[in-house]
């Protein structure tokens, strides 16, 4: 919200009645007209960082001719962790401008879990400033889970010291709706705090009774569901709906039944976890609403749910739409995978898919440097010692975050269990790190295809331990070495050597480094993962990431052991005849 | 909006989930869902006030079986003035609470241009602690305009006081357009104020460039419209448009053509100004949905401008349906004007068109009691000495407060200008009362009817300083020193005898007698006009109420004069020729 003097109302009026020269003029657009759902030629006039007027203009200090091209209010994503795009807020702006996302609600729900209270600050500093709307949603659940070590356990009290900030709009994803309906305190308080604020709901499935329960309570939205049944329910129960489209989850698709005249004003997009790869060379909302154009939507009301409804639904009364008065938040393009210009309050601040701004690269601060501390790792915390038994094996597949539990017997040398490259069962190890406890859980994992070496992230949700999975225990232990001496990232090792990493210095989680550097990094470490170390899917570090986030069925492997998630509770590696 | 415990929520969890006992259910309704449009057979839990459930349930407290009845949201009127009830918010509350209204968003102009911000304070005061939400709109324009003696002129920083009452949206109607469009200081100061909170508009007709700047300088709304052309393009251009039905003023049926599935989710119902008599005999929000149902818009729809869409415009975020977590403001009924039971945050507070709530009737307020203050008024006063000059008549016409410039030849009698029954033509006079300045604006009226006698009110437009007209000056005399002696109201006199009146004595606007009473003794007032004193206007008090507004063209009268609202400036009785 722009604050305005006598002075500026003024000019504003002045400029508006054609009377007074404006800051900027586009001039013959398809405007996108988003609270009528139509597409009108129009000029857009723009003064002081806000549309001024729609309809015949000349009198302008810049004139741009767009040539046809459409002219729509700048996209929100209504629900994303930044951190997925393992970048730091300057750096995450830089990437999504460009595709035309003016405004972003983002849940620093990964950085909070590592640094807690600070790291959600740093969220918020760092995100200052930016030609980008940053809002927050308070994490909700840190940590996830009892089931695993995190670097910061956040109370109600804890989320209220920042409920008045101008940019936190609320509480992030209810996701531990079980915890909700189990009454568990912590919960329920955090819920009573910010009853008088929008509450974010992750309720995968939730339906009848329970829903109810978990709506009463008072969460608002939903942006898991998966079927368009899910979806019709949650949206007749008064909740607003957030499609996503993401890296790993790809709902946009199989929601699109629930797209219709009586619903259509309850329905965002959202990416929720948008990787730095997919965010270049994929897109993000704008790839959303190009899926949506491209099965049948039309163009106004696509933008429309990535716009004016997100607006509504998070109560930003001048954006969203283009229009005298809102903000001049506006998106230029033919093809809208290809983004020609973006202005933010009126400042052209991107264009042919290139930032026009810049920021300060290093940002100095401790909270969310420095957030690898480990207990050394030694060969003996990596072994484990044969107990004649079968075991438990993690089992993967691709394309979910799901797994099995499988049962094998195991491959025994010198009295100890070891990776099994020839029937793909690999040890997989996670290492606490953020208090130094010395917790080191070991497992196996199926499916990997690994053959050499070893590779290890600190990315590892929720807690973000450090996980490594390799052939042999040398290969780990240095993998797991090269990333305490990056303060956080990725790395591949083989033989001794590390043929590859990407430090992600804050937080373990994010880097500073230009997204495309991030990108084709990764891009060529997936390569060598593949071609070294004979691993056979396509994101390893991403189906790590995942291995110990105990609140995904089935078996899952923490800092503090193996778990059924289904008892929510340990197991043991070894399984009792 | 409800603050809950922890022990609060709980209770409520348990609750919807069916382990513990609800306070209410409502059993055998065919819900309205304005979520998606449709109606539901579906029991409703409530407890502690929210809605807990939608569904099959059967424990509760108290089940109310409604045997097929409708059950919809509470209405809400988006814009009103209470002060055109002629009762204080309570009696409103009991007034509007048996025809579903649960929600009102008011705008205290009339109080507050009699009574200051002190009249503000006693509107918020008086509407506290009703099971009814009155919400505020801070009145923009008090004076109207400079051409009028108003009680009080209210700034910026007046507002300011007000502005973070939890109660108080933002400012209300912006009806000095022409102000704002040229630039007059304290109307920008104003705008600039309340440029982060709602600002409503009244900007009948504007257009184009002229609209561009009246909504680039902040306003959202608009209930002014009368044809749809102008709807869609306020609309188009990012407005929030609210129908109205009100007394005077009835746009529902001539905007009906403006609801589509593009623009319905941006439409709110209002009535502005809505009288006694017919909130009695013809009902509130719930007579303007009657109309669209009766026309052809499907209930759930119809249902949904008056509550949903009002929820998302004002931000009331557990308002406007009928879901777990939302406020249970509950209507039941099978004829939506026969309203049979309503429900205020879960409590049954009016059934079969009465009211099941008392209030404490005796209001001691003295900002607002006692405001009329007159500098005696004499014989001398009205009289009016011949210039030998034709006269400037003001001309009325049924169904508009639009008037004419009518010039006649006087009558004449010793000297002084006299009323002329023969010809219609009844002398008029506006005296200011909130000052005692003594100003006595005089001028002359033709289509009233009236043969014998005076009737004078304290209603007027917006200064509400008293009006009379008469045939002869002792009647009008005597009925201004009747409203003197009443502390404010409406008289009628003849003959040196007061006929009637009706005391309002809450700033001379508003009385504290039940409204069926007001409605009554001001049908039985427009009777003895009618019959006594050949009046032939309808509502005679509501026309002369209209004579004083200079506003409104073509020739008008305040204390300060006649008015050529065209040229907004005042002109002589007398015409040059």
């Amino acid at each position: 919200m722009t604050d305005f003097t006598r002075k500026d109302l003024e000019e504003i009026i002045d400029v508006a009645r054609g009377s007074k020269k404006a800051d900027l003029l586009i001039k013959n657009g398809k405007v996108i007209n988003v609270f009528n759902e139509s597409v009108e030629d129009a000029d857009v006039l723009i003064h002081k960082g806000i549309v001024v007027g729609i309809g015949k203009y000349d009198n302008a200090e810049k004139v741009i001719d767009v040539q046809g091209s459409y002219v729509a209010p700048g996209f929100t994503d209504a629900h994303m962790h930044i951190e997925s795009t393992m970048s730091i807020p300057p750096v995450f702006a830089q990437a999504v401008l460009p595709l035309g996302t003016t405004t972003a609600v983002i849940d620093p729900h990964e950085i909070a879990n590592v640094a807690g209270i600070p790291g959600i600050q740093f969220m918020i500093n760092s995100s200052e400033g930016l030609p980008i709307d940053i809002y927050f949603m308070l994490s909700s659940c840190v940590p996830s889970t009892p089931l695993e070590t995190s670097g910061a356990h956040l109370y109600a009290e804890d989320l209220a010291i920042f409920k008045n900030h101008p940019r936190v709009l609320g509480l992030a994803e209810l996701m531990n709706y079980p915890g909700l309906l189990a009454k568990v305190p912590e919960v329920i308080d955090k819920v009573a705090k910010f009853r008088d604020r929008i509450i974010d709901g992750h309720a995968p499935g939730l339906s009848g009774h329970n829903l109810n329960a978990y709506l009463s309570a008072g969460v608002m939205a939903d942006h898991e569901c998966t079927v368009p049944k899910e979806a019709e329910e949650k949206l007749s129960k008064g909740m607003w709906i957030m499609m996503r489209e993401g890296s790993l989850t790809r709902d946009v698709l199989r929601l699109l039944p629930i797209i219709n005249e009586r619903t259509k004003h309850r329905i965002m997009l959202c990416t929720d976890d948008k990787h730095p790869e997919d965010l270049v060379y994929e897109g993000h909302v704008n790839f959303a609403i190009h899926l949506l154009i491209k099965n049948g939507i039309p163009l106004p009301l696509a933008v429309r749910l990535a716009t004016l409804n997100s607006a509504n639904f998070f109560g930003f009364r001048r954006k969203g739409g283009i229009a005298p008065g809102y903000d001049a938040d506006i998106v230029i393009f033919k093809d809208i995978l290809k983004i020609e210009k973006v202005f933010k309050n009126g400042k052209l601040v991107a264009e042919s898919g290139k930032p026009l701004f810049e920021f300060k690269r290093e940002l100095h601060d401790d909270a969310v440097k420095n957030t690898i501390n480990i207990k050394p790792v030694t060969f003996e915390k990596l072994e484990i010692k044969d107990e004649g038994k079968k075991i438990r094996v993690i089992g993967i597949h691709p394309d979910t975050i799901l797994t099995d539990e499988m049962i094998f017997e195991p491959k025994v040398k010198d009295g100890k269990v070891v990776s099994d490259t020839e029937r793909d069962i690999i040890k997989i190890a996670v290492i606490e790190r953020h208090k130094a406890t010395g917790n080191v859980g070991l497992g196996f994992i199926h499916g990997l295809g690994l053959k050499k070496g070893a590779f290890a992230t600190s990315v590892a949700h929720d807690s973000h331990n450090i996980i490594v999975a390799g052939e042999n225990d040398r290969d780990m232990l240095l993998a797991v070495a090269q990333i305490e001496a990056m303060g956080g990232g990725v790395a591949i090792a083989k033989e001794g050597k590390i043929l590859g990493s990407l430090p992600l210095p804050y937080g373990g989680l994010m880097t500073n480094k230009p997204i495309t550097e991030t990108a084709e990094t990764l891009l060529s470490l997936h390569k060598i993962a593949k071609e070294e170390n004979g691993l056979s899917v396509s994101d390893p570090f991403m189906t790590l990431a995942f291995m110990s986030l105990p609140v995904i069925p089935k078996l899952k492997l923490t800092d503090k052991g193996l778990v059924d998630v289904d008892k929510f509770d340990f197991v043991s590696l070894f399984k009792e005849e």
